[in-house]
């Protein structure tokens, strides 16, 4: 049952999500997108649990926690996409596959946010889609998922 | 009922699909994408039409043929994504939202597969999620069109 | 008489002319400026040529196909400008002077749209006039094929 | 009475202050500074909370958990001027205004102290100027802040 | 009246037109162009002032005297493109509309002509026309002018 | 016998050979060319086909046609090896060895002919040695293909 | 006495204060600046000399010619802060101690505004305080300067 | 006695040594480093503490905790080696001389993994050796104590 | 008959053929190139010398002592390549023409090794042919040699 | 007898001379020098005019008003030398061949006096030999101004 | 037994230990490192073999030699580490593993010392442990000698 | 005696003075700028020894041979100036006072001539004066050992 399990993981500033700069982020919470996503884990019958933190380190020790425990990582990590060796490292350290999500376009902003320390081994990256781009990943993963347990 | 077209654009090469680099791009055909988009399209209600060329002029003519036909453009513009401002301003020029769309992971690949025209003036990119990319690229659009039409 | 031929080329998306982003490019079409470049070429004597494509490989076919016939070309290439080795080698092949003109700044947009592969074998270049640029450019050209010829 | 809230935030090792390399930030203590800066608060009218952290996820957090609380923030981010984006995030997403303070003038170290990823979105910069560069900028939010609330 | 009154300023090295290196600059002198010039305005009803100096200080005071006097700047201001800040900043100050004038093209020159401080805020760029290029700019200037005042 | 087969791709002005710059490319022209080939390719016992076009995406075509009926291909890409990526991936693609010709001596001419996107995965490059190098390439690629298929 | 001798420079433009781009430069006049500067000099019991020139080479004169009067120098060089090696030589070579003021913030503003000549040399910078930039600066040149002297 | 006390320093991911991809990093555990390292300190008759986090602030804490207590470090900074200037900023802070160590040669690894932002400042640095690296550097380390204390 | 006379030099580690990395250079020896070389040279009725040397130095020697003796000299200078303006210098000041040859293509290998200080000046470069690519330049150098000197 | 004038010219701050920076300038004043090169012109026989400003635009007046009438310029152009285009335009346009002089070793001092926009068109340079490098220079000149006259 | 025998190579300047920069590269000769290394061979029961040379050419002669003669190369190849693809090379040719030693930390230097064309093909590298890094490199590789034999 | 001893050494390819390149180098042969160099050291009551090598190892070995012997080096490096780090650090290793020549003007050649390993640590440099930079160098370095002898 374990490899049905999926982790996501917020980094930093998503907790402000639906309250800060909305036009970028829209207006739903962090709360609202967890919800949502617990809903169409359970349609799919998978496994999911929602991380979010501030600290590099806290979710470089999340990620090794759930070492051997999930098979699948969400991950928008937020401005430490851009800065965070020590994340990368991590996901290549526990070997589980991850998507790399971002609500807004990154690539119509700040020059610094096209750079990505994670996407070179991410399985797949998705930007733009709002919210919805959780949705795909976790629809996508879960396929998988169930392709590499059958 | 127009604002509910969407058209799909392929770049070049990607008529080579299911026989190209396999394990890049894996083993179903352009024409087995092509009508499980059309099946899905089906599903959601809305009108799907599908194109390809290796020419850049000839996508460049597309999508201006397309202006006020199609509410929505999903684009894989494959190596033109690299190198092409034509198809950028085309696409500027009609002012149809787009996703960016690449099978595989372009960012593990060659350093200038790392840059693209496209994704500044994209709505969304989703990148290495195989033809699943198009399945939920094509979703969201057509919510997105729903939501304006509605 | 064939000295006094001029050809005036217009690249990609300049069809869209009139209704394409008209805060930059204005509310007239391709035909309004072909017909105002005709009326002038009229007055000044000269001969006039007017060609459009969205497609590079057309643009080249079109450059080789004048030389002898045509004593001067005024070349908006559109995006090609900043992509197009070809058109550059097909110029300098035929060996017929040319102006480089743009409706717009182009200096006062994105930064890929600073470089040109054209402007360093041009004779002149002339950008910002909007259509006044191309009034400019043919009686500039016409007073040099007249001083060539006289 | 919020509105004339004021924080003071110290960054990585500005708690070493007044015992690490003196010749470059002096003897006093970041007890004294912090003393010095109530003091004035209190002439001014103002009030001053003053944190310091070696943690960048901290200062994410302080940052985010004074939000509507407080009106301005006096920021000296040290080594993480240079390194973090989460900062700036977390910044940008809560509204507040800041001053962005170096106690030595970063442009005479080395290179990579010359960029800044938060002067950008700071209201002001003050580089330099010791210890009196914090009084000057509080002066200076003191002032905006009666500004706006009357 | 006031309002189609245009001035012509020629930056250094221009007051040895004609004399200097006439392979580039043509053998017109610098009294040549502006009565030319003078001329033409006449003709289009216009009034036209001109002005030469060596100084990048003497250029933006006079671009600061003549604010609000005149309607159009026709700027070559020669070496001080690649180099000045300050003539960019005092025509940003007086917001009067310039064209920006290179009688030879730069684009064929050495690299560092390549770069100019002017065309992002000019109205347009003329370059490699010769003194004709001064014609073009007059005339376009001019019938900005009245469509303004009309 | 069909794996004793070569394609000969010339790319954009290459038709001009002979009348275009001869100073660098020389007096023969490309029907020479192409009948000296042929010529030499009797000689050795290998099937020629000559094909030439200033179209992009033609070229992309004419390579996938040949897919799988000739085991090697002669490649000058003319202006295109420059900025085309699509004609790199239509080589890939279909897994057919090439060798990258170029009548001039590209790295003795202008910085942006010094990089190619096709040199990386050829199996060789030849360049400066006029119309010698076709022959050149066409006897290796010659033994090549006997000696994969003896 | 003359140790207490204050300079402050104002560089190019900084004369159309108050009526230039006053969303980025306020209201207030040169003249209300430097009448508010006495103000508080006289307050602080020091002496200011006011200088403003649109002239690199008048601002090189004006620095030399205080050397040994003035103890030291506020300086806004405007434009010159990006270009002028010249005015960091002079001040290196009478020694005077400066701060660098820029009104906006500069870090905001284009890229070639970020980089400043002065600053490696500078005391201190202070940038986008408005015009209380000056005060700032001018309390502690004062303080400095008693505590030289005392 | 505390002169001959040294600080083991392993940072983010190290926890994972002998389990995270070991063709790179062995099979020993930090554990096994860790007693490694403990039984020969014993040997050496040095003092020797033993720390790792994945969080920078920590390390940071750490470091400044240390401060006239210990008289080297031993650090190998994972990640953060590339990214923290923080770490580098403490280091300075507290004065202890250090050896910069990796287990693997990252000279050989991606191009972002050959830059350090403490190597300037270590007294030395030995990539590559494997676990012996640290050896090598206790060896060092106390050898240079014992010099200083002698 | 001296005009008929080529050199072939073969930089250093080139005396390793046949036995280094012999999936990249293959399995004959610099000694059966050298008599393959010789055996065709005598085919083709022109004198060959052979030369190789580690030392940069002695094949600036080498080629400073053949002048006026060698008409052409057939140049593979592996890794001096890229480092040498001593060789390039050398080449230059006799005015011999020069084929530069690499058996591997050293634009599918490390960065460092797409740029030649030598390919501006050689009359033609041929890399990626293996041993076959000294035959065809041998071929080349003697048809010219012949054209000279008929 | 005009043919054999030759004009010094010292840029900004080198008014200074003798009393800025002695250890990098040395302790002789500019009248010193002037003096210095007098003598020794008047034992060449040859007419040495000296001129010292530093305003850029009273350097390049001076240049234009000795065109035809001095044979050498001996040129220190201090600080202008990594700034001025306008300087190298008036030494172009006059076409007066000129030394280029430094009195230190910009070489071995900041990055940006590394660059000189003079150098390229200068006949030759002469860094670091301090105020003798004025002496070698009018040697040299002297010498060429007999050559040329004879 | 050869497979225990160990080659020290020192470049260039190496010859000078002890007398050039004492304060960089301390005090000891190159005959007391020599000796103090063969010393310790002696100890660990291997062959030591020491050269020296200032030219590249023999350095790769040296290397060349002692293929399948030697296990392992001690390599300080001083100022050749950052200019030599022939050492490079001769490596990689032999394929002997070696470590890349610097006595002085090269990272605290000139920029053009913090990259080397050999540590990406080394096993691993040393640098800033004076002689003693000589002493690691041969501990650690006789044990690996050791390892390989075992 | 020995410290008025002067070595000159002159790098690859300047063996070939008179012979190679005369427009660029001149007529004059190395055996004559020697013989004038001694002529001229005869008249400087200086000791002058000469040495040319095209091997970059030679010119090391020489420059520690005379350490201790000669007080001063003229050194044009030739092309070893842009390559040669080990040339640089001999004579940083020796510490002898040199001056670095040339004898054309490098900085209107080659951008890869614009860099020189040695200027930054030469006591002057003097280029582009032909072979009476030997001269002048000679003399100013006879004026110093003088002054440092007296």
């Amino acid at each position: 049952m374990q490899n049905l399990s999926i982790l996501v993981i917020n980094g930093p500033n998503l907790n402000l999500l639906g309250t800060r700069e909305p036009d970028i982020y829209g207006h739903e919470t962090l709360a609202d997108l967890e919800s949502m996503l617990k809903k169409r884990a359970d349609e799919l019958g998978v496994n999911l649990e929602c991380f979010q933190s501030n600290h590099e380190g806290a979710i470089v020790d999340k990620i090794q926690e759930v070492r051997g425990k999930v098979g699948f990582i969400l991950l928008n990590a937020g401005a430490f996409t851009h800065t965070s060796v020590a994340i990368r490292d991590a996901l290549s350290g526990v070997e589980i596959p991850f998507y790399e999500i971002h609500i807004s376009n990154v690539h119509s902003r700040e020059e610094f946010r096209h750079h990505s320390y994670l996407s070179a081994i991410a399985k797949g990256v998705i930007v733009g889609f709002g919210l919805q781009g959780y949705i795909c990943a976790l629809d996508s993963a879960a396929q998988y998922l169930r392709s590499k347990n059958s």
